[in-house]
């Protein structure tokens, strides 16, 4: 065993070692086994302890395009990493795909992380692969994560939920808002008659769409509005707006994928707080 | 330092040391200093790295009546531990209070965390703790956490976004559903027009109310539900049944707070995974 030295970087075994004596019933990937596991919005302090023993156990690790590089890091040398992302350049991997690579490298005998951005049950398709492993006979776990619509929002100072201003949240995809309705469709009009914060996931390529509607539904221009893009990540940014600037706003800023939209009265205490908290881990030493 | 061994508990200092070499750039908290902290769901294993480094650095921890003993027993031994919950037996702690211990403790120089169930800006008062702290100039910090509403529901096996099924989620608490209405009240009919999953926290006592309306909107007697009670604890208990049959179920089954309620198609999804994941960490070692 390794002994910890800041001069030199700590093997998993050892790492895993202080997980496991810090809380001992901690469970272990097992040969065989798939662990679904959600990496949070991008600052890798926001790993769960399960997450990263995983990312200590793992022999195989199949991986989404957003995960930061230092969560990657995290996983032993020798782990073999297979890249399955959906975004970018390349041509994407269809869903079908992933899920036979996990249920292959599982029968090998391999254990298997898949490690996907953000919470993998929220609109991040992992009931999908759940299904198949359940079909197919192959032991899982799931390892929830924080998902970027409410850890975004906490990263740039923005309380979800708020005394006197709302007891609820609307959050929502805007991948599939198109102008083709779908089974699982909103009604955006309703959305905006409902006077609760509005989180969309996703939203940049369809937002003319969604405002739309919820301006059909009685939401005012004059409503705050908020986009927080790379949540966590080094790559962070933040900018305040309004609904009815929302769309110039983000052309004039240059704002792309992947970002949170967040609509409502919630966004104004972001200037009660005036701090900007919970940044990413790299930033953060020099904080005061 | 002391040698990592099975055979006696890990100092607080080593566990940091391992953090932080896995994490060079994690935050250090200084004194004077509060961070207010999520304790995510309950099972300990749901930690953030962010949190586990507070609990290892806090001089004084005060915390909500929520928090897992297993959370709490990571914190430094010597370090002090003020109770500030608000529910049980005895009298309840007034907001106040807590956020005047929070300033005092930092004004003594202390290393202070402010350790609340779940999120602190999701239905948990943490952005007003957090403006107090603004206004006194008390150096500040969020850790966001699991959201027990969402990480309660993945620990059961229920997706809370299926592709085909719902594209949204609503997320609302039941605390504040009385008869009285409320500037941030919730017009349960519209909710019921939705046709997307709802999520409700802390809504066992206005539950009646709270399916009037909801029912008064459309959503049908026979929509699925479920409730989680003691989400990703040792004493977690998951319920399957109807919106109609839920009042029933509850008294039936004799559950009580904390407990998630969700209602929607989304909960058929359970039946299709058939396994429970994500135990607590205790009883999750003998899983196969």
């Amino acid at each position: 065993m390794n002994e910890v030295s800041p001069n030199r970087p700590l093997s998993p075994e050892t790492a895993l070692d202080t997980l496991g004596t810090l809380l001992p019933g901690m469970p272990r990937l097992r040969q065989g086994e798939v662990w679904i596991v959600g990496a949070g919005p991008g600052d890798p302090g926001l790993l769960t302890l399960h997450a990263l023993s995983a990312l200590l156990q793992a022999d195989v690790l199949v991986h989404d395009a957003l995960i930061d590089p230092r969560t990657l890091a995290l996983a032993r040398p020798e782990a073999v990493r297979i890249f399955a992302g959906k975004r970018g350049g390349r041509p994407s991997t269809h869903q079908d795909d992933i899920t036979a690579t996990l249920v292959d490298q599982a029968r090998r005998g391999f254990r298997v992380v898949r490690l996907k951005g953000g919470d993998p049950f929220i609109f991040g398709r992992g009931g999908e692969e759940v299904a198949e492993l359940v079909a197919q006979g192959i032991p899982h776990r799931v390892i929830p994560g924080l998902t970027s619509g409410l850890a975004g929002l906490s990263a740039v100072g923005i309380p979800a939920t708020c005394r006197g201003v709302n007891q609820a949240l609307f959050l929502a995809t805007g991948h599939g808002a198109g102008t083709r309705p779908t089974p699982d469709g909103i009604d955006w009009t309703l959305v905006g008659r409902l006077n609760q914060p509005v989180i969309l996931y996703m939203s940049l390529r369809n937002l003319p769409f969604i405002l739309d509607g919820l301006g059909q539904g009685g939401m005012a221009d004059a409503l705050p509005a908020a986009v927080v893009a790379s949540a966590t990540t080094l790559e962070e940014r933040v900018v305040i707006t309004t609904k009815g600037e929302l769309l110039e706003t983000i052309r004039r800023e240059g704002l792309e994928a992947p970002a949170i939209v967040v609509l409502g009265e919630i966004v104004r205490c972001h200037h009660t707080l005036r701090q900007v908290v919970t940044q990413a881990v790299e930033s953060a030493s020099g904080q005061a």
